[in-house]
């Protein structure tokens, strides 16, 4: 976790973002606290951070049993900073922390075709990803999976 | 884990696939150790057994996050076994179990192209698992991913 803040400070954006379940930040909040008592950590977080406040987050890690494949399990941002650019500049954090790591790689993103979704799939196809394919009703009735990917080099 | 098997009976059976790396039996061996200590785990595993040996099992879970969609994680079966409709059994079985729990539900297999899963991919295509995409390079170069899903009623 980036010096200075704490889990709160994530959980407490995630939840402003309005994307985010109860049953999401729950796991959200668990998996943060895993992460700081584990120092062998496959999770990465990075924020974008302004006035002391995290106004959006990138949580992602490497994919187990894969050699350079990395998985985006969220990106956060707060709701007055929406469709300003702040997701893509996230993604691109996110980017260059692989690339700096493996050199390339593949990233993944899931996500839902729910309406609630549109802004941040946009966000994932003007930053390059490409739709790997769909898996009807995953998510609930009516509630596709959709699956992005990206090769970094 | 089933009455009076041990982690080592499923690990044995693993590497006698020959399908199973170095990194993927240790990782088995150890989220089968955590599945032990956790009685709230939400991991399942269900075995194929003859005169006291384990001859294959699957290892699947409830998708985190989805209201009813499962991950088949491994489905392992001995080699003299191979090719005789026992991956195909122990998948029924693992979808027998889900619609005793779930009622219906989505399971979603994730494999690799390289050829030795050639027999895999046959065993799922025939249980009436389709393709739902697929992402290059995703296990290492020229080592694709592919998700299979199945839709239960």
């Amino acid at each position: 976790m980036p010096d200075g803040r704490t889990i709160a400070d994530y959980v407490e954006t995630a939840v402003e973002t309005g994307a985010f379940s109860g049953e999401e930040t729950a796991v959200l909040e668990e998996i943060l606290g895993d992460c700081l008592n584990n120092p062998q950590t496959t999770y990465v977080l990075l924020d974008a951070v302004e006035d002391g406040r995290v106004e959006g987050f990138v949580f992602f890690g490497r994919t187990p049993m894969t050699r350079c494949c990395w998985d985006i399990y969220w990106i956060a941002v707060r709701s007055h900073r929406q469709g300003r650019g702040l997701g893509g500049q996230l993604l691109e954090k996110a980017e260059r922390y692989i690339r700096g790591r493996d050199g390339s790689g593949v990233v993944r993103i899931e996500t839902s075709t729910r309406s609630e979704y549109d802004a941040a799939r946009r966000v994932y196809e003007r930053q390059g990803y490409r739709e790997a394919g769909r898996i009807p009703g995953f998510y609930g009735q009516g509630d596709d999976l959709v699956i992005y990917y990206r090769e970094i080099r």
